[in-house]
């Protein structure tokens, strides 16, 4: 059984060779990897392969949104990766929600795992209500759009939802466990932010109910990442043994 | 130049060894071929230099809708490949839009190309107007939201849209050339549809005011192809030679 660990270190590299260099550095000390769409139009489906082959827990963080065939069948392809979290827009809709979810419930009882994660995407980090509004035309404020997202992605079955910080304790209340909440845009201080508009620390994240941390650039340009990981794992443990 | 041809042929395959034998066997009648997101999760940017080494044009299709950072960084790995369209969601919001549209026209201005052609997503041909209503809790009639979305791209740069055949007289009657329509869900005849809810002959959609038809199953599933093709070319030469 993967022993839980809420960090989720973002390999956020335009090179494969980077990348990897960065996960074995950390693979003492960070289990949980995420390839997003960067690293994974420049290096394909081997890059979770090579970071599978270190022992390492993959989130494959596509965040797909197309026709319910096509984004079936590409699950299907990643389900052979064996990743531990995988990504849709919720935007995607009912029908291709519903159908991923029968997909991967059909792998986790066939390969007897309970992974992956199917997390459902809410409304990026990067938006506020001004772009909500003027993107997608829609009225309701912030929270009530994300509330309306993810309350989607429990009737239909997903795993849990990435939603930004701000988001966390909103959700607590009101999507029933075992739904996932996984957090990115968590900064260790309140420096300058680059387009993650809302940020929030390991600690406040984790004691607002979310489930898992994405945590990128604090971590992989720190001078001395180990020092940045022991940083927060002194600030999150007793959390993080209290939910063993 | 590239000289216009409006057929795309879709390579919807889960192993990159078939596509790339479709794609020998259609080269001499087809130039343009799409990489959707079964083909590239499971080949990576290999599918699409392997294409490209056999002289086609190929519209990269991972329809990307992640924070604008991500989406940036992701379109410069594509751009390297030398791609002739790709997809992004106009939901993805403004800022996502115009950050991409900066880096493309930069790298057109270097590169001396007008390619590739950056298509914004309106509304999946998948949907209609209770999953919108139901998944994205937007009123707005289908066609208002598809103008919407189409608007928003026109507005931030994009050289075009992807939308259903039943929005290419209303985009084509509201979008002011050079913007592109470009239409999936061709199919020869009223066959059976699978998910693609809404279908069009390719005449039809030409002479609505599409620009490029992407057309998969109907090609790649035929036991006889070039005559597939020859019917289609048969059918809208006159169109073709019209346009260029």
């Amino acid at each position: 059984m993967r022993k839980y660990y809420p960090i989720i270190v973002a390999l956020d590299f335009p090179e494969e060779k980077r990348a990897l260099e960065i996960a074995e550095k950390l693979v003492p000390y960070i289990k949980n990897f995420k390839v997003g769409l960067e690293l994974f139009s420049v290096a394909g489906p081997h890059i979770v392969k090579a970071l599978k082959e270190m022992g390492t827990n993959v989130f494959i963080d596509l965040k797909l949104f197309d026709i319910p065939n096509t984004v079936v069948r590409t699950l299907d392809r990643l389900l052979a990766l064996e990743p531990f979290m995988v990504t849709l827009h919720i935007l995607g809709g009912e029908e291709m929600l519903r159908e991923s979810v029968k997909l991967v419930s059909q792998y986790k009882e066939s390969n007897k795992t309970e992974y992956p994660y199917l997390l459902g995407v809410t409304v990026l980090t990067s938006f506020n209500e001004e772009t909500l509004r003027r993107s997608w035309g829609i009225s309701r404020s912030l929270p009530e759009q994300v509330l309306f997202l993810a309350q989607l992605a429990q009737e239909t079955g997903l795993d849990g939802v990435i939603a930004s910080p701000w988001e966390i304790e909103l959700l607590r209340n009101n999507l029933k466990r075992p739904m996932l909440i996984v957090t990115p845009g968590i900064r260790l201080t309140k420096e300058k932010t680059d387009d993650q508009q809302r940020i929030m620390t390991p600690r406040e994240a984790l004691e607002r109910g979310s489930d898992y941390l994405v945590i990128g650039r604090p971590i992989t340009q720190s001078p001395d990442p180990y020092e940045v990981i022991q940083n927060i794992r002194s600030q999150i443990e007793d959390i993080v043994e209290s939910r063993l």
